[in-house]
């Protein structure tokens, strides 16, 4: 039902009929396009999900609040500044940027999401942001030449490379880009992933769709247990392409989420291999993913993964300290690195060898059995390898 | 009351009366010694506390029995091998070491404690360990020479330099080992410290004075948030030096955790300082404790400190995920690096060059408000550096 080269060229994809996209230089950071706007050029309907950061930023309040109205039609994001912890002045630079948005596009204000992310507590350099926007108000809707892949890149912070993806269901399209890989374990919402898309929907499909999606995806990723103060995944319908089944529309965001997620992960600061912890047989699907969670951001279990050192205790070490979960018994517990089995069968030694080789992966996949019920719940994340530290010891200056 | 330099040369403690220790090699490791025992020539009473690990292997399930008598005189201690996820194998040998050290000391197994820890799943090698008690057992007490120091060597794992710590009630000493500088973040106990005493306390004093010692310090500490299988502390006391006030004993030994658990922060796997959290104005010590962990646990926040990086925002977005304080309020927050004050007064840019240089030091302090109430807590964790990287990527093989 859903293909996952919807543009058969294997190229970058377009946008959805009636959508287009805009990239500028802002002053944000010192060179490249570090603003962006994506709009429909007709009414839509929407749904969107944010962090639950007690730190949530202006944008994040400000598009909370757009985003309760279910008709955004158009998403403006700031790069390498996250407009978060800088008072009333922040809100009031979130609130002229999407007011400048909204005049360029003729649009309401309230039907204008804005993201930002990078660095916190730092004023926006609106001297150089407001000069930007007046040069784009001249040129009007004729700047609008961007393509996904090059909004994708400037939304970036510390990624390495821009995260596009797209999906068909009927005659309809669904195109999204995404951003994040540090600061970057999802709870409610994650990082930004914009999805657009001419299917019709109703306000309460696109939700119902949205929510279900980014349960089993964005918030089943954690790249370093540290969840973002601007996490915002919003999904645009603009009917252009017509109605589509709800059901397969769902099915067809779930899928393309996932794609953004394996992205997320995979280039998640400093990362050299995708990390996927899948936990079975435990009471129900929350207390499965609170183990593969426990797991998936052991810094024991990730820097082995990075090592492809078969230190395979340290799996059971990262369940055990799960002390809430009473009713898991060591001796019903299994764990298997790809099909090999090293607990409770103990492997061998040439068995040990096959597991470095497995390690040595792109992948590497770690499975669970709790054997207490039927829950089941597969989490993303990746290596911890001394890139993340570079990455990280030296980012604000 | 009590005393930092018990030994006025300053050299390295000696035990207290009644105590000796023993030191050899059991083939754990390559080299150097790996076997440890304290051991009191009299009858003693102690107290323990243990991991919570679901997972906690066979030495902590046997010593928590033996412990459970409160009159524990000796301690033994393997390191290099964790003897976790060994099945019964790993039971009966870990009941064999403790046979053969009773029988060295010629006291009944109840009253010996076993710890062990290193790398979980591999079966200890009792080909080299029983000879090595055999010869022990030839030598008899005599064998039993090591100070402290060679104690605490003997018990390390990744540790780069022993831990001991000694403190003075009236004419009693305390004299302390630990181990543990990975695998941590002690829940309910910690790694391994053990604490020997000539004082003579009942088993309900020292159970009172080490469970309010180890809330308060090794419980506020964290390397990594991985909460090792085999953690434990255990205070023993054999009389030898009389009665003592036990509000005076109980205020020496949370002084002397207080001396380990910053020794152990500072020794964190690949850390080069100590980074201490101290929360303020919570509704009461335990949301004090959950904020500060969260702040001393997240990897950016640690790797900022790592690199000087004056990045406060971070330490925002580390109380902005404790979603589930939710009378935490943005507004009434306040953080402070040493003496200066980052939010909600941005500092101006040379305010971050001090930062900068504050956070150059061998100790980062940083300070958080919260304006709810009178809680307060002061957790100890270190900076993550890309040695932590090298020495947990390459640990097992």
């Amino acid at each position: 039902m859903t293909h996952n080269h919807a543009f058969p060229a294997g190229g970058e994809p377009t946008w959805p009929t009636g959508f287009r996209g805009y990239t500028g230089h802002g002053g944000l950071r010192d060179s490249g396009d570090d603003i962006s706007i994506v709009a429909s050029d007709r009414p839509a309907t929407s749904a969107a999900v944010f962090t639950r950061s007690l730190f949530a930023g202006p944008a994040v309040l400000l598009s909370r609040k757009h985003a309760a109205g279910r008709g955004l039609r158009a998403v403006t994001t700031l790069a390498q500044n996250a407009n978060v912890a800088t008072g009333r002045r922040g809100e009031e630079n979130a609130a002229e940027v999407v007011r400048r948005v909204a005049g360029i596009l003729g649009v309401p204000e309230g039907e204008v999401l804005i993201g930002s992310t990078g660095v916190i507590g730092r004023p926006l350099p609106m001297s150089t942001i407001l000069p930007h926007f007046d040069r784009t108000a001249e040129r009007g809707l004729a700047a609008f030449t961007a393509a996904p892949r090059d909004v994708a890149r400037a939304m970036m912070t510390t990624d390495t490379r821009p995260k596009t993806a797209s999906r068909t269901v009927g005659r309809a399209r669904l195109v999204a880009v995404a951003k994040g890989v540090g600061m970057l374990e999802p709870d409610m919402a994650t990082m930004l992933a914009y999805v657009f898309t001419d299917a019709a929907l109703s306000p309460a499909d696109l939700d119902t769709a949205l929510r279900g999606a980014v349960d089993r995806t964005f918030n089943c990723l954690s790249v370093d247990t540290d969840t973002s103060t601007s996490d915002t995944v919003a999904v645009i319908a603009n009917g252009a392409a017509g109605p589509v089944d709800p059901a397969l529309f769902a099915e067809a965001l779930a899928d393309l989420c996932l794609d953004l997620t394996l992205q997320l992960a995979s280039d998640g600061e400093g990362a050299t291999k995708l990390l996927r912890v899948t936990v079975g047989g435990a009471r129900d699907h929350a207390q499965a993913k609170r183990v593969a969670k426990s797991v998936v951001n052991s810094p024991l279990v990730k820097t082995a993964v990075h090592g492809a050192d078969p230190n395979w205790g340290r799996v059971l070490m990262a369940i055990g300290k799960c002390t809430d979960e009473t009713d898991i018994d060591p001796a019903r517990v299994t764990v298997k690195f790809g099909d090999t089995e090293v607990y409770p069968e103990e492997p061998e030694v040439d068995t040990l060898g096959q597991l470095v080789d497995l390690m040595r992966g792109d992948e590497v996949d770690i499975a669970v059995t709790l054997g207490i019920g039927t829950g089941e719940a597969t989490v993303y994340g990746c290596d911890l390898s001394a890139d993340y530290i570079r990455v990280n010891a030296d980012y604000t200056s």
